[in-house]
């Protein structure tokens, strides 16, 4: 079966878009359509073309016998902005405010749409970092780290603050949670995460960074790196942060419980590009 | 800015991707292009056919001034019975027994790749089913729940097993596990899922199932509807089983802790579509 060179490039778009950080050699695709590869190679320019002035991402192609080409998730500061922005607008909304002073942040995260466009975001910024794995911190975390994996092409470990008799053998480690100076435990499953892993750690909400400390603390422990840490919210803190290198996309100013006025502005993200 | 039918359609591909369930009109890709209607109609129409030819999906074209086209995730049978096979072949490996006859899970559920995959499976099943909403319990089913939203356009709602301060005001209902047959609690946070809604319950494994009819209970107390469940592990029961009409994907059918031999086969996915 011959493959005309509208098909091929609807076909290699959406097995590109879903393999994203693979090698895809010349010769898959030439198989795969019963093409010469100078067509395929022909087919590629046009789609790299077209990824990189959509905004849609970076097609690399590497030269040689070994070579290939390779789709990665790149979004562009025109299209990042409003997104962002468009996230502050959402969470300043008063009726968001708990007792406590807390957020209400589950629609947020139950919007599956929103979460793929973090993640999309997050894979984005650590598009040139060597990442093994993304790490997360049961539960809100969840749906961010498997949004941002599944651009990156890695997979997710879940670090859990109860013990699970179906996570077999695990290894756990006390820390203080910096906001309420409490010592809290968090563990992880002793197969889930290889010797020397590089990982990008990501959660929904950072205060004085007391949880992500401990992820880091977990790290140490099976003698893996931490190669970014990725917040959706930061909370501004009068005192001391537990955690200085990391990235955020709404920074969380001010929460005024007796106004019902919350305050956000743009967190880190523009800074570190 | 002019675009070529090729620029249109790996475009229109990566848009259509990214929108699943969504109706489109297509002066939307008219204007978005600076084309006339009858070239994006024509466009759509390779893209249609590419799309069904290779197993990507189905594009749905409404006629009329209200009209559009709808990209639809579907998988055929040829491409869903070798990747349920192979997920069969995983989770039969001895080394996945843990003490009690429990299965370790872990790494299949951190396979981001595998679980777009069996998302894909399961938003296949359900094209033609209303679901407003996916419901899971935390925390393993989460991954799950997020890729099947994903490919149907639709939130999702968590349900907790311990109150948090974030969540606001819940509606708590107790159930009995139905293999332990002990009394446990589950949560959902009030504003999270609105009144008539049709809800996909997704969970990772479903024993007796009590866990799922737990939240069929907590529907009830929604006002919402069951619109489906779906589990990507069934374990079979000697015992009566609690739920009846659900999709598996694998079967388990039995663990011999002594011999360590785990017995999967083929869930009831076939029998349904």
């Amino acid at each position: 079966m011959k493959f005309r060179r509208s098909e091929r490039l609807i076909d290699m778009t959406n097995y590109l878009l879903e393999h994203p950080r693979q090698l895809v050699s010349l010769s898959y695709f030439a198989e795969k359509y019963g093409s010469a590869k100078s067509s395929i190679s022909e087919d590629l320019t046009i789609i790299k073309e077209t990824f990189e002035q959509r905004g849609i991402g970076i097609l690399q192609t590497l030269p040689g016998a070994a070579g290939g080409v390779k789709y990665q998730v790149k979004v562009n500061e025109q299209d990042a902005k409003p997104f962002i922005e468009e996230l502050c607008e959402l969470i300043m909304k008063p009726d968001r405010l708990l007792p406590g002073g807390y957020l209400y942040m589950t629609d947020i995260l139950g919007d599956t749409a929103l979460v793929q466009k973090v993640g999309k975001l997050f894979a984005s910024a650590f598009a040139d970092t060597n990442i093994d794995v993304v790490m997360t911190v049961a539960t809100k975390g969840i749906p961010l780290a498997y949004a941002v994996a599944n651009y990156l092409n890695v997979p997710v470990v879940m670090v859990r603050r109860d013990s699970k008799v179906t996570e077999g053998s695990t290894v756990s480690i006390n820390y203080v949670s910096g906001s309420t100076k409490r010592i809290q435990t968090m563990l992880l499953s002793k197969r889930s995460l290889e010797e020397g892993s590089r990982v990008l750690i990501v959660d929904d909400f950072m205060k004085a960074g007391g949880t992500v400390n401990g992820m880091i603390s977990l790290l140490e422990e099976f003698n893996a790196y931490v190669a970014g840490i990725a917040v959706l919210v930061e909370a501004e803190e009068a005192e001391e942060r537990l955690v200085d290198d990391y990235l955020s996309l709404v920074k969380l100013s001010g929460v005024d419980v007796k106004e019902k006025r919350i305050s956000v502005e743009m967190g880190n993200y523009f800074d570190q590009q």
